[in-house]
């Protein structure tokens, strides 16, 4: 992949934006959690006053070769059908990125049927699908460099275009599949503690699911990051990781959303550390696996709605939280002295 | 007070809403707590698709005769001067109803110095701040009955000009006392399991607090809601709960803050336990006493921020939410078959 510096965050300014948020008009620290978001935004900005410009909500979507083994309750026809849903605006994440006053991308990294192209779509195929990750490597490390550069290059392009906080969020029926064997290894966290059952699996599909990701997982025992995106996928997910790392890299606010964002987010932190330092976390989702990486990266998300769907949805709905914290920044007055 | 009649809700349209949640574009119950909001907002404003119109936050101030028993870390002064902030724009409520579209009106209940009308400002004032609760009642029963009557009268007003989301908050130096005073008779819950340190007191401060609430409980054993409030006052909360009265018995959304609104909310529903029905709960604030009110009503609020400020800023930041969480309904396409 591109070599990417992201520095530890500079935190000069920390001191100064603590003490301007002690000053303003409301008892000290009374607003909890939204302080912490405050003073993390204005040092990942560089700004006493962070104001913050345009927010991104930003769809990867990729298909698993690991349907194969039954893991998922949907066919692989609907991570195309709802990315046409996406890019037609009928999706729980049209409605909330039209809600958050959001611009919404959505990019194919590797969508297994056609989708038609439309507002905010952006190609970026890598394959049709990935391979079974059961028994064979989702991808080759050529593939996962792409998608990783592919990533990075999106953020930069999203950064250059005056947008400073984003939201990336997924599609791809298998993908809890892949996160959870991306969580087992780079959490690291023992496997089945982390399987879930996705959309919506019944007791046998979630048998299945365990068997297949045990199987997969016995294929190797990599705990290099890059490695463990190769060998598990999916396209989607590695695109994502490059696009959090990219935005990183440029100092924008990235908001995490839920299980299979998470896994993307943990898999940038094993690659570069101090990425982590540019990360809101923005929900516990309800699949047992998002509180390994919750605990993993030690963050202590804006939201616990036991939501579950992916899409960026949880991602997208702390926006609003965010741009609220880096308001009592910029538009709170002084206390009145 | 004004004869109020507040029905169970009519719950008829609930089973087709829940249909109408289930065929939507995402896993069946994918959207964890904002599934239950939206069936509740469809239910209160009966309509399968709850077409959410404006969003008013309104701060209703006064000022607290048990301040005199040094309660409070701040001087009664700071009421007004917090009431001319929201007036001039410059308050965290201020910033917060900027970002989340809501329209900001700010009521005098009872303010004990002057106040520069402005933009929003409501004059409704029964008196220059209460009695000290400590040694007499705060108020006459006429008093709460008055601040009880405006209140629903300005719910009504605000009903008529289009608003479907109230998220009502308060300003008023000691109002942490009087709340705690109506949460231990109306939860109920042992007084100093309901005792904090508001705005910011200090260990001193919280011993006074703490003996001038015995001594104000120890005149009264009273567990009628419209006593305990004149008993306690203010008349801010008083005519919050009116306004949440009025609200509710016109089908409002009505969303509860932390522990002021929080006390005001369960004096509203002791006095029209249907009332509850209307209300959802934004956050879990960190004042000790709030806990008891949501046990007491069964409430598990949409945020967990550690919240403490008042002025209806945790309620501020539900209604981007509740607005998503009415979104499933009226903008989310159906599954793709």
């Amino acid at each position: 992949m591109t070599i990417i510096n992201i520095p530890p965050l500079d935190r000069t300014l920390e001191p100064a934006i603590q003490k301007l948020l002690d000053e303003k008009a409301k008892p000290v620290g009374s607003l909890g959690q939204l302080e912490d978001v405050a003073v993390q935004v204005g040092v990942i900005r560089g700004a006493l006053k962070p104001a913050l410009g345009k927010a991104l909500s930003i769809i990867f979507a990729g298909d698993h070769g690991l349907t194969e083994e039954g893991v998922s309750s949907h066919p692989p026809e609907v991570t195309a059908a709802m990315v046409q849903n996406f890019i037609g605006g009928g999706a729980t994440i049209s409605a909330f990125t039209r809600l958050a006053g959001a611009d919404l991308k959505v990019v194919d990294a590797g969508v297994k049927f056609p989708v038609t192209p439309g507002a905010g779509f952006v190609s970026a195929r890598i394959a049709e699908g990935t391979k079974n990750a059961a028994v064979e490597p989702a991808m080759t490390r050529a593939q996962c460099d792409e998608a990783l550069n592919k990533g990075i290059e999106i953020a930069r392009e999203a950064a250059a275009s005056g947008v400073d906080i984003v939201a990336p969020g997924e599609m791809g029926i298998g993908n809890t599949a892949a996160a959870s064997l991306i969580v087992h290894r780079l959490a690291p966290a023992a496997l089945d503690n982390v399987i879930g059952r996705g959309a919506g699996l019944d007791n046998d599909g979630l048998d299945r699911k365990r068997a297949a990701l045990h199987k997969a997982a016995s294929r190797t025992d990599t705990t290099d990051p890059i490695e463990v995106l190769t060998e598990f996928g999916g396209f989607e997910i590695a695109m994502m990781c490059g696009f959090m790392l990219g935005a990183a890299a440029e100092n924008r606010v990235v908001i995490v959303d839920g299980f299979i964002a998470g896994s993307a987010a943990l898999a940038a932190c094993r690659i570069a550390p101090a990425a982590r330092e540019r990360m809101i976390f923005s929900h516990r989702s309800a699949e047992p696996g998002a509180l390994a990486i919750l605990d993993s990266l030690e963050a202590d998300p804006l939201l616990d709605l036991e939501l579950r769907l992916g899409e960026g949805s949880g991602a997208a709905l702390a926006i609003p939280l965010v741009r609220a914290a880096a308001a009592i920044l910029t538009d709170v007055a002084d206390y009145p002295r």
